[in-house]
């Protein structure tokens, strides 16, 4: 199944006054994770914006396990779990970059169900099989 | 159990080129909601700069039901679903304020789960039992 | 001229680890007090999703005076300075609500200059005859 | 005078539903250029977690010239324009990856002046005379 990686630092905008990072910038680093895994199957943003085939996250959940602070380098890795017909189940690790990797450390984790809608028309459309098979 | 209503409009800041409200846009009208809630245990903004008790996310679900546009009107309703020693499980619903609020026409439900912990040791701390009854 | 008023809370998501809030935060509120002066002038959401006729950004200057802090409430007061053929030139004053609006506890000061793009092509339009007498 | 240079790719959450980004997320970019920039003088977040004395920015100017999409690569190029005793005045250019990094091809160009606060006293510090001379 196809994966992919990016790493990023904490910069004042993603922190809030309890002085650690907010729980809602944490999904920035998925997002941009996410769109790294789809350019894998050729889902690049020129792409998206030539076929108006968009990824819409349809779910998401997401473990706050560790709070990462002004700074720090994240670790985000990206990998499909499984398909169904028409949804894309995906998991994140966001581990601190000093850690080794080791998901003892890590700060967060997420999944979410990635549903390929095609614009103007908002329908949904299947999963296209050569991306079971990679 | 306690519950809190906030309405909010969808801003140009709200959505992404997709043409409707982004993912992540739709979790700052969650912790609205959630701080509207809070205050009602008399955990105001002002009560938690003092005390330096702050309520943080642990976890947070959301389905994505139908996509919200510039301009829309929303509500989000927050309730109280549940507490466990340490955890105060909340539940959301974003509703289009046109709707006359029928959940049929929900753009997203949500929930999470937050812990109060003390700064700045970082220690959780029990929910007080006061809360339970209220 | 005309002039439009929005009332807004300092939530988390708009500080940052300096305690305060983020400067950046800032141009959102700006956002919100400009839609409702937009709007002033028939310039609502729906009609802009209508007629594709988007109001642009194209320079924001801001003065952060003093640090609005969590729970904060804002008046944001928004007003048209002046225009030009293509240009509407706005201010913003952002005060504390509890200070009486006296503008010498102003948290921020900023202008933004506005022009009128009829999109999909992307031209800028003059600013309608009317808007100027009104 | 010092100057620092990074790379950011546009995500969904940088733009919105005018279908390119949002002059709000364009702060985003300047805030990674200008952290890349203090820290040429030793203030990395490290730092300034551990001396809790903060950049602060006072006043920013943007003007936005060209649109950026979905998938653009930018450049974001920070330097020094010049010191005041309490005041460092940095300066911005936000150019496509792939101009060349021809001035002609600028999507927008910022300024800012930031002030070094001593947290928490919230005192202002006069610049760190070896900074002028590096």
């Amino acid at each position: 199944m196809k994966s992919a990686e990016i790493k990023e630092q904490i910069m004042f905008y993603d922190t809030d006054c309890g002085g650690v990072v907010s729980n809602i910038a944490y999904l920035r680093f998925v997002e941009k994770a996410r769109s790294a895994l789809f350019e894998k199957w050729g889902m690049s943003f020129d792409e998206i914006a030539s076929t108006l085939l968009f990824p819409v996250v349809a779910r998401t959940e997401i473990d706050y396990l560790r709070p990462a602070k002004l700074g720090d380098w994240l670790i985000v890795r990206a990998r499909v779990a499984r398909f169904e017909k028409v949804r894309i189940h995906c998991d994140f690790e966001l581990l601190p970059a000093s850690s080794c990797l080791d998901p003892e450390h890590c700060f967060a984790r997420a999944s979410q169900q990635v549903v390929l809608v095609q614009m103007p028309s908002g329908r949904p459309r299947r999963i296209p099989p050569e991306w079971f098979e990679s």
